[in-house]
């Protein structure tokens, strides 16, 4: 018998049927001598429904209330899910975040879970009741209503796994696993059967949409075995688990991809202390996300050229400031480019093997594949290069490391 | 300054712009010097589709579930309210049932208030900060989410005028008062300045429904000025306060009736004690609720005939259950009327008053009027006429008694 957490998404509970869709399968799940704890989403549309009607009577809505009015949508999930199992004979019991006690701090929109109280659940499983909590929301100490932000439900579905000790936490999503890359771009790319955190971490960084990034760095943190699964058809998904070191490794696990960048280089800046911090705080400060930073010496010796990406839509901004900068500064030029797209590939494997960048570099040279900027960390290797090249460069990086086969 | 709770029901909180203006009205209300804690039910139509929502799930559906699937409808008033208070400039905090703690029984669906804790709301009042309560609904011990049932937002508004010791609990509705009959039967019927409880709770008890019944009797009990008043337009409605003993009070206040009343007569039963008790005691356990009550000895002196009404709905079921019981209570006949109504005369001056009775039964005769039964009460006679005469009936005895003039 093991302790399963399931969280189903907006789309797994956007209606009457696929509700009763939902029931089934926490039943069968049950019926295989689990404990079951279901995490659900609001019914999908509803969250929109719901920002519409606050934003009609005024934009924006005081936070503190916002977060009152959304808390409704997983509310009226909870119920109607548990009135479904129990409508089949399966003991249920609906929780808010309240009501668990989910602890938040009282950031209001984007609350950061403190603790959870595990007392009731527990006392429930122990009596055989499936426990539907709903995600997303909490509730601080002065017990404020709170909600957790993008991907909220997620994050409740770990953390409720993580206080609980469950066996695993199962994400059910509208796609079937974790895939070497985007199967739209390469169409043999392949299911994985398992990955690590830090792979994943990097792949959904990098744009892979299946997990939001908080829910598996709380798994990781917590070491919650994490698996993605579809909601609509059955199979084992993806594990996401701790980095198995008795298995060999598979050089590289997938291909990321990130189409909406765009970047910004500085020729010349003088080589002193504190010039790379004094650029980037007035980025920050207009609330610009940086994403890689890249920094070489000049040609001259005495200056040195500096670049980073950020997100398309932020080009003309950061742009714009950057001109600004440059006279107190003393660069000699600005220049930039928003028809860029990054690719990386990740593996835990390439730690261990050296040669991979180079087969990378070769394999991009063959198809004539310009790179303009190359960034390493130790499980991820990512360049950028003109846009045009995205969906070449993807696929002839799957073939050149074998993707479509398993490991 | 005062402490006035004000409550606004499904049609005042309807819409967007209906929010907008009860917004205005507290506003108002408060920048008279007041205090303010606002109580709203669910926006018109929104508790019909949660109660059909939930039923396509399974009818009928878990009530602790159903409870939290209904509370929903009033936490998005709350929030929606607060978020118009507050762009407009005053400060509001909205309450859930759970989050002010109004302490219920656990009876789902039909909960009783027990406690309410006033600490956050009086610490909220003290900052100048108008409270935004959730009606409908409360949190037994344990935690469980409960709804108070019919007219439950009403009820939640007195409890807390209650418990807070308010001046005045202000019940805003679709109508601008309690009148002395209903309008659409005598057009000149008159808007009551005031009334006091008892006479409040026969008219409401006799069919008009301004308020629920246990909202007067809450108020009644705890001493709380009510006040009904319209949402759409400004005036000062109707207070139902404790009876004024220092002022002329007038004869009679209003007239009720009810159309839906049936009358069942057993003639020759046995003038024996227990014989009444088995009787009605057969009518409750078929769940039907008796009216009027009326026993009188028969003309043999060794019998008695013994009458009362019921809901025209229950008629043919009673009717049954007496015909069957006839045999074995030795009664001779047992007779029914399905075409009857109630006629009643209400008020706390006819106490101290001789020749109310008979101004009342003459003009009924002078119109040719044939009362059936009559009933008494402290502050109220009624009389069982057939329904033909309805609108006649209400008609003679408003002019009767002057009510079209202010006392």
């Amino acid at each position: 018998m093991a302790l399963i957490v399931q969280k189903y998404g907006g789309t797994s509970v956007g209606s009457v049927e696929r509700i009763a869709q939902v029931a089934e399968k926490v039943i069968a799940t049950r019926s295989q001598g689990h404990e079951v704890v279901v995490v659900v989403s609001a019914m999908s549309g509803e969250t929109n429904r719901l920002v519409a009607l606050a934003k009609s009577v005024a934009d924006p809505p005081k936070e503190r209330e916002f977060d009152v009015l959304l808390a409704t949508g997983e509310q009226v999930t909870i119920s109607l899910l548990s009135i479904a199992l129990e409508a089949r004979g399966c003991p249920a019991r609906s929780y808010t975040g309240a009501q668990v006690r989910i602890l938040t701090d009282s950031a209001h929109t984007k609350a950061r879970i403190l603790d959870i109280d595990d007392q009731n659940i527990r006392a429930d499983l122990a009596q055989g009741i499936v426990v539907v909590v709903a995600g997303f929301q909490g509730v601080d100490e002065p017990g404020n209503i709170t909600t957790l932000g993008r991907g909220g439900s997620d994050t409740t579905a770990v953390a409720l796994a993580a206080a609980l000790k469950a066996d695993e936490c199962q994400i059910y999503t509208d796609v079937d696993g974790v895939y070497t890359t985007d199967p739209r771009v390469v169409p043999n790319a392949r299911r994985l059967e398992q990955i690590c955190f830090e792979e994943m971490l990097e792949m959904a960084s990098l744009g892979s949409k299946v997990l939001q990034i908080r829910s598996v760095e709380f798994a990781s943190k917590y070491n919650v075995p994490l698996r993605v699964l579809s909601s609509f058809e059955d199979g084992p998904g993806t594990l996401i688990a701790p980095e198995d070191k008795s298995m060999e490794q598979a050089l590289i696990s997938g291909i990321a991809f990130n189409r909406d960048e765009a970047k910004l280089t500085l020729l010349g800046v003088p080589d002193k202390p504190g010039v790379a911090a004094q650029i980037l705080s007035q980025i920050a400060a207009a609330n610009i996300e940086v994403d890689m930073i890249i920094q070489n010496i000049g040609a001259d010796g005495t200056t040195t050229d500096f670049t980073f990406t950020v997100h398309r839509n932020d080009y003309k901004k950061a742009l714009g400031i950057l001109q600004g900068l440059a006279p107190s500064l003393g660069m000699r030029e600005v220049r930039g480019d928003d028809q860029i797209v990054k690719v990386s590939i990740i593996g835990v494997g390439m730690r261990s093997h050296a040669g991979i960048a180079s087969t990378m570099f070769q394999a991009l040279a063959n198809e004539g594949i310009n790179i303009q900027l190359i960034s390493t960390s130790e499980i991820k290797i990512s360049v950028v290069v003109h846009e045009k090249y995205l969906e070449l460069a993807v696929r002839v990086l799957h073939a050149a490391f074998n993707l479509d086969k398993a490991a």
